[in-house]
């Protein structure tokens, strides 16, 4: 496809050195994706997956015009990182540990039906344990940026199916350090329990603190800084400077940087003024199109020209939806069947953490390119099922008009 | 000085593939930046050094923690471009017009002297043409950014001497961008008048048109626009991709991107609501810090361990310093020398574009490694000597407290 590469953007391939790189990259992305979001919401569609389309419009998959490189790389975690952030900022964390026992249930069992789903398709089509393991252990992980996203846009964060998913997805993404250590350390051939445990306590500690006690705390603390601070914007800045630190704290202790900037956004839900929440807001909207648009990037159409390929592809996106779907639907079938579906379907983006698990193996050795590229288009598609799905699971409850404020749309 | 590497840090210097580094540059750049920015205003002192030092802290100076990779120096560009947006949102063009006559003499003026400067001093040491050439070359570009964001956060960008920097600025870019393809073609043994006269007028035209007609046409387009998107906060999202089109067209015709950004903020000055403001504020907050950090990062000490590098380096600061005071002083001398010595030392920074030409002489061969870095001193020494000789030269212009909404700093 690359007779498509136009002489304007030829350079682009050339790598990052000329000036033009940087406002091209971004005017392409950023526009492209904002272009497709309208033509989508014309349409009566989600702008969420015009602007994922966009990144597969760009990249490898069509035009080859941008690259996953570092820089849309880290411009779409930072996209991840203030959205979930803002996300954080709306929640009350008293009512997420209200929810807490049904979160548990959902986060469990949302753990075991994919991850067994996912070792008995490639168990069964003949292929060592191994890979079997790493393709279950990439079906695991909820990534929770493109649900809280749809739920933000539309004003449904304070719905009782909102909280259990936000909750859910915390717990989710513990469990799924879990597995990603254990199938790290399987690699290298023996399993270190006592070192699997002493994670597991730290991440569960760090996340428990900081959700029960950093919104009062903050509560107290921050105004007391901030009025000692002789720099503008104070608090604002202190915001950035706890959302960087707990997102790298999380890194460090093993879960994803978007779990800290959650945390930061939740210990800062009682503080935060409408100034910083504005500001934020800024944020969120330049960054988030390129968070959804380097989605699309990740994907290769090319790798599903191979008609086995792509038939073990819809297949392992259908055992993805559906195995999210009953597992998290019967850790919360005592909210009744319409707030199941809700959550069996918020839960369902399996985004960049499952991409994560596939990297690893195919660094490893253990999974070649064909499987690494079932895996992909598993967590594109459900990333991209869920925003019409949620849409449509949640039509009933969509009373008042989304909040001006939040319209992350 | 590797000794200082931390372990918890060491790392960073194995690349940007851990899923630490982000949250961790992020977190290094931004809370060093507006802990010495904190330091600084508590002692009296203008934080932007702060923030430029916490740079060279951070950077191959000193503690090698951050590198100026295409990360760091992606983030800084956008943060000039957006700090160039906002500062354009701010001005009337009518005003920028209204001071051409002697914008235009203070650009010229300013452009000749740091070049003959340069040249002679490098001449007179017995250095070859070329060499002498490029360092002249190096000397004229003024960078507006640091300037733009000592006025805009005190609340400056109204008064006569403002105005006439900001206009002087952009006319000198293009003088600049002329000087460059000179030298440019200058190392390529032949200099084609033709061509660089079709690059002077595309660059004037450019620039005219946009501040002449931009800020009118965009007050009767983007409303009726933006009527018509379906898309959230469209007029913001508008704005971004008009400021990523102009900043491209401005590389592709041959000046700064951030000239462009700033064209984009004029043409948006008569339309953009308070929002819309707001928006682009919160991320200036967070990405300027960026900017001036970057300058420090491309700072290397150990370049001045030799006495005669670091005596040469002295001395064209002093001569930067005072041929752009001498040269934009005599262009604006009819408005008192009030006001002359306030837009000679608002012109005084070099910033990133000298040490564009610097680094293109040093990939010719032109130029050496102890010649690049005394260029590069210069460059920055200048932007560091600005922000507290400009608070000096305004002081006594400061009547009203800045706008809440515009306090930069």
């Amino acid at each position: 496809m690359d007779n498509l590469l136009h002489p304007v953007f030829a350079f682009l391939a050339s790598g990052s050195n000329t000036p033009a790189y940087l406002p091209l990259a971004l005017l392409l992305v950023f526009g492209t994706a904002k272009l497709l979001a309208e033509i989508f919401e014309r349409f009566g569609q989600p702008g969420i997956v015009g602007e994922i389309l966009a990144g597969v419009l760009l990249g490898p998959s069509v035009l080859h015009w941008v690259e996953p490189d570092q820089l849309m790389a880290s411009l779409a975690e930072m996209g991840a990182m203030f959205l979930l952030f803002r996300v954080g900022m709306e929640v009350k964390a008293a009512d997420l540990f209200r929810m807490g026992g049904t979160a548990l249930a959902v986060a469990t069992l949302g753990v075991i039906f994919p991850f067994l789903a996912g070792w008995a398709i490639f168990e069964s089509l003949g292929h060592r344990l191994t890979v079997s393991i790493f393709v279950g252990a990439a079906m695991v992980a909820t990534s929770v940026g493109i649900t809280a996203r749809v739920l933000a846009s539309k004003g449904l964060l304070e719905l009782r199916a909102s909280q259990v998913i936000l909750a859910a997805a915390v717990i989710d993404d513990v469990l799924g350090l879990l597995v990603l250590a254990f199938v790290s350390s399987f690699g290298e051939g023996d399993v270190n329990i006592a070192s699997l445990a002493v994670t597991a306590a730290l991440a569960s500690g760090f996340t428990v603190v900081i959700a029960r006690f950093g919104a009062g705390a903050f509560e107290r603390i921050v105004p007391k800084v901030e009025a000692k601070l002789s720099i503008s914007e104070a608090q604002f800045n202190l915001a950035l400077i706890v959302l960087f630190g707990l997102s790298l704290l999380a890194v460090y202790i093993g879960v994803a940087a978007i779990i800290g900037a959650f945390l930061a956004g939740l210990a800062f839900s009682q503080t935060a003024t409408k100034r910083v929440q504005d500001l934020a807001h800024g944020i969120t909207e330049l960054l988030v199109p390129f968070f959804l648009a380097h989605i699309g990037l990740e994907l290769n159409l090319a790798d599903f020209a191979r008609k086995e390929v792509l038939w073990l592809s819809i297949l392992l996106l259908i055992a993805a939806v559906v195995t999210k779907l009953i597992g998290c639907g019967l850790g919360a079938v005592r909210l009744g069947r319409n707030d199941a579906l809700r959550i069996g379907l918020g839960m369902m983006p399996r985004g960049e953490v499952g991409m994560i698990v596939a990297q690893i193996g195919l660094q490893m050795g253990i999974i070649d390119r064909p499987v690494y590229a079932t895996v992909v288009f598993m967590a594109v598609g459900t990333t991209m099922l869920a925003p019409p799905l949620l849409t449509w699971a949640f039509r009933g409850t969509i009373h008042a008009p989304p909040e001006e404020d939040f319209s992350l749309g």
